[in-house]
C-alpha cells in the first residue's frame, strides 16, 4: 500500500500528465490529421496520431519527476521510466475514445490507473532493468506481459472527460469525487427504469435481446472510461460490455472510481475481475450502482 | 415557397428562440428538479418540467413577433399565435434528448422547422380560429391533426447542439451549414468501415444482428436531432432508427439539414418520409451521407 505522502505526490503528477495531454491533444481534436496511423501499437492495433501525441506526453511528465515508475499503455507497452527499481506502476489510457475525439463527438477522456510496485519486485526481481528508459516489450517478444500485479492492486484512479473537464477521481478507501465533490451512484432498483450504457453488439442475440427489452434507455457513447465514471455518478445505472474484448488497461482507473462509490464491478460470469495490468489482456464487465441492479442484469444474461 | 425577405425573418426569429430557449433551460441542466413532471403532453406523454420551460420560452418568443404562426410542439400539440391566417407552421422540438440534459450528457438540442402555411388555408380554412390564441389541440379532442402539411413543406430546419454550441441550419434548396460553413457529408462507400447512430433495440434483433456485424462502429448518444445532423457533418455515416416510434416532429429540421447535404433520408422500406406535421405522427428512418450506404443498410435490414 502506498503512504499518504506517496498518495498525494503521484496524485499531482497524474494530474500533470492529464493538464498536459489535454494541451497537447487540442490542436488534432476534429481533424483528419489526429487520425493519421503512425505506426503499430503494443496492444496489436494501430496507432493514430493523436493517441502517439497524448502518450508521448505522458512519457515526457513521468520522465520530468526524476522517479522510477513502470508505465502501462496502449501504444507503448510496458515501459520503464528512470533508473532502479520501480515505485509504482501508472496503468494510462492517453486517450479512451479516439474516433470521438477525432469526429468532435464529446466524449473522450484520458485513465491513470496507480499500483504500488512492489508486485513486481516480489515475482519478477529478475526482469528489471537497471539501466534506465528502454521499451520492455518490444516488438519481437511478443509484447510478454512483465509483471504479475492485477487490477485489484489499484490504489489510485483518475478519470477527466477531456471535452466537458468533468475530473473522476479516486483514492482505495478513501472514496470517489467528481470535480472535488462526493460521488453519490444512483438509487434506482427496478431494472425497468434504468439507463444503461451497453456495449453489446456482435454479443449474443438471444441475450442481447433480453436484455434490450428488460431496460428503459439505452446509450452508446463511445468511451468506455467515462461511461464507467457515469454509473459512478448516477447518470447510468449499469454498464455492461460482454463482448469480451474490453482492455484491463482501459478500465483500471474506472473500475476503482465506481468501487469506491460503493457500486459492483464484476465479469460477465459474476466473478471479481482480477486481469493482469498489461496492454494484451482482455475482460468482459458488468458494472451496476448496486446489488439488486447488478444481479438483475447477470440473471439476464444467465451468467449465474 | 417562403420569399427570401420572409426566410430571412423567419430565421432570425428560430435564432432568438434558440437563444432565449437555452438561456431557459440553463438553470434546470444537471437538476433532479428539471426532470419533475409537471403535466400531460400533446402527445400523450409526461411533460417534464426543462421540457415546459422550453417550450413557454418558444411560445413567449413568438409571441412577440406580432405575426401570425402555428406552432406544432410536443407538449403543447397544435397551437395558434397571432390573429388571422398563419403565415407560418413552426415545428419544433424545444428539448431533444430531455434524459442526457438532466444527466448533463453532452448531447441535447432543440430543433425549429418551418413550412409555408399556405398548405393549412387550402385544406383546412374552416379549422382556422380567427379569435387569437389558443390550444387547438384540446385535451379532449384527443388531439387530432388539424393540418395537412407534410414533412416534405419544411424550408427552414435549425438543429443546436445546446451542450457544445454547434449550431445546424438549412433552407430547401440553399445548402446546409455547420457554425456558418457549409456542410460536406462523409464520401465513405465502404460499410464495413462505416460509424452508424443506430436506435435498434428492441428492433427484430435477426436484423439487428446483421446490421452489427456489417457496420465498424455503433453509437447511440440519445438525440435523434443531433444524430442526423452527424450524417450530415460527416460525424457519422448513417443513421437508422427502426423502431417505427420515431416523432415526425423530432426529424422534421434535421431530415432538411441532411438532404441539403445530398445525403438520402427514407424509411425502412426505401420510401420518402411523407409523415404529416402534427405531433402524434411518427416514422422510422433511415438516413445515410450518400446513395450507396444507404443502399447497403436496407439490403442489411431486408426493406426492399
Amino acid at each position: 500500500m502506498m503512504n499518504e505522502e506517496d498518495v498525494q505526490f503521484w496524485s499531482k503528477v497524474s494530474k500533470k500528465i492529464i493538464e498536459e495531454a489535454q494541451m497537447a491533444i487540442l490542436p488534432l481534436v476534429g481533424t483528419i490529421k489526429g487520425g493519421e496511423i503512425v505506426k503499430m501499437g503494443a496492444d496489436g492495433t494501430p496507432t493514430k496520431l493523436i493517441d502517439l501525441v497524448a502518450e508521448n506526453k505522458v512519457v515526457e511528465v513521468l520522465e520530468d519527476t526524476g522517479r522510477s515508475v513502470t508505465l502501462i499503455s496502449e501504444e507503448i507497452g510496458e515501459f520503464k521510466v528512470g533508473e532502479g527499481s520501480s515505485e509504482v506502476v501508472f496503468v494510462v489510457d492517453p486517450l479512451d475514445g479516439t474516433s470521438n475525439a477525432l469526429k468532435n463527438i464529446p466524449a473522450y477522456a484520458i485513465s491513470i490507473a496507480i499500483a504500488d510496485a512492489s508486485g513486481i519486485h516480489k515475482t519478477h526481481k529478475n526482469l528489471e532493468n537497471p539501466s534506465g528508459s528502454q521499451n520492455i516489450n518490444s516488438k519481437t517478444s511478443k509484447n510478454q506481459p512483465q509483471n504479475q500485479l492485477t487490477i485489484e492492486d489499484i490504489e489510485i484512479g483518475f478519470v477527466k472527460n477531456l471535452a466537458t473537464g468533468d475530473l473522476y477521481e479516486a483514492v482505495k478507501g478513501q472514496g470517489a469525487m467528481l470535480n472535488g465533490k462526493k460521488l453519490v451512484p444512483s438509487t434506482q432498483e427496478d431494472i425497468s427504469k434504468s439507463s444503461i450504457g451497453a456495449y453489446i453488439y456482435r454479443a449474443e442475440m438471444n441475450k442481447v435481446d433480453k436484455l434490450c427489452k428488460a431496460v428503459r434507455r439505452m446509450r452508446i457513447l463511445g468511451s468506455v472510461a467515462i461511461e464507467l465514471c457515469y454509473v459512478a455518478d448516477s447518470t447510468y445505472d449499469a454498464f455492461i460490455d460482454i463482448r469480451g474484448n474490453l482492455r484491463i488497461v482501459d478500465i483500471s482507473a474506472a473500475k476503482l472510481i465506481i468501487e469506491e462509490t460503493r457500486g459492483i464491478v464484476t465479469d460477465e460470469k459474476c466473478q471479481p475481475l482480477n486481469g493482469k495490468l498489461n496492454v494484451l489482456e482482455r475482460t468482459s464487465i458488468i458494472a451496476a450502482c448496486n446489488p439488486i441492479i447488478h444481479s438483475d442484469i447477470i440473471q439476464i444474461l444467465g451468467g449465474i
